[in-house]
């Protein structure tokens, strides 16, 4: 079966329309999406790549951007989402944990819909313990294991993957060798995946 | 009529995918498109929005991204292009008197054609005095009234219109004050237009 990676960074205000799409999408259209949360923040720092801080216009346009967007998706977003996140390396470890556990999708979009939908920010609480618990994860025992495990380590692990195949924001999406990079990119990444003659699985 | 008005400077990597694809898509559409070259260069050093330089993981990406999107509008450029373009405030000071004398859209995409397509950087030699020739412009006229004519002062003027409408980058589209930025948000641009209730034209 066809697949694409999809890494993100909860905090990222364009992976809200990815990830509240991915999965109708790659139902339609059967590709596997493997979710690889990792630290876009860090990537961005060492590239000196800022897009919305000191860029008031930028920074409009993107909110009304993804506001224009959200509709066609049948989302209705409340604009602007608090941004950027405090919690953002905390909400991207539990990520790592949960695609450990399997359970990443399902956390990514709950908290994304607190953020984005709720106005709660990801990574924080009320944000956080809701959306564990609406998954069905008790959040005792998650922000323990995000301390008490490799998550560090595999989040370290993560962002350099993500490094080594020249990704420098999110969301993106790679097909092997092959990099994507934005939401509006995604049927492009679909399109490429579905027209590799071999794929492994 | 419906109608946008296209900002854009001739350097701008992207613009090339959007110069090439829009006058069949305006005829397809019915929209009527306003060419409005101005200073993306001005506006992005103003707010430190360095989008390519010394940013080669980006970089790679923008050349990959219009290598693959270009055979779909049904085009062959040799990719990557020259970049920067060395002459990037005569190619668009050329552009602004084509504005006036009515072979904007002409020239820029027959300079476009030599940049992308032939080799040949825009706003230097061979590149201007053959696009200019091959739009039927005499080149020692064309040079001589840039630089004799308000053409400076329209340019900046151009450049001011486009920061007061919040515009940061090329490609954009404007109608009214509603702004959408990149190639990709071109077909956001015309459904937005015709979706207007009242339009002068």
């Amino acid at each position: 079966m066809p697949q694409i990676d999809f890494w993100y960074s909860i905090g990222s205000t364009y992976t809200y329309l990815t990830v509240m799409r991915l999965p109708a999408l790659a139902d339609k259209t059967g590709i596997t999406v493997n979710w690889r949360p990792f630290s876009v923040r860090a990537i961005m720092i060492e590239q000196n790549n800022i897009p919305f801080s000191g860029k008031p216009a930028r920074t409009a346009h993107m909110w009304r951007d993804i506001e224009r967007r959200a509709p066609r998706y049948g989302l209705s977003p409340k604009i602007p989402a608090s941004y950027p996140l405090e919690e953002f390396d905390l909400a991207n470890k539990v990520a790592i944990l949960g695609q450990q556990e399997g359970w990443v999708q399902d956390y990514t979009i709950a908290t994304y819909e607190r953020w984005f939908e709720q106005g709660a920010p990801a990574g924080s609480e009320p944000n956080l313990s809701a959306s564990l618990r609406a998954i069905g994860q008790d959040p005792d025992r998650v922000l323990a294991a995000v301390e008490s495990t490799d998550c560090e380590s595999a989040y370290l692990k993560a962002t350099e993957d993500a490094r080594q195949l020249g990704i420098f924001g999110a969301p993106s999406f790679t097909v092997g060798t092959e990099l994507f990079w934005g939401d509006d990119r995604l049927e492009d990444a679909i399109d490429w995946a579905k027209s590799q003659k071999t794929t492994t699985s």
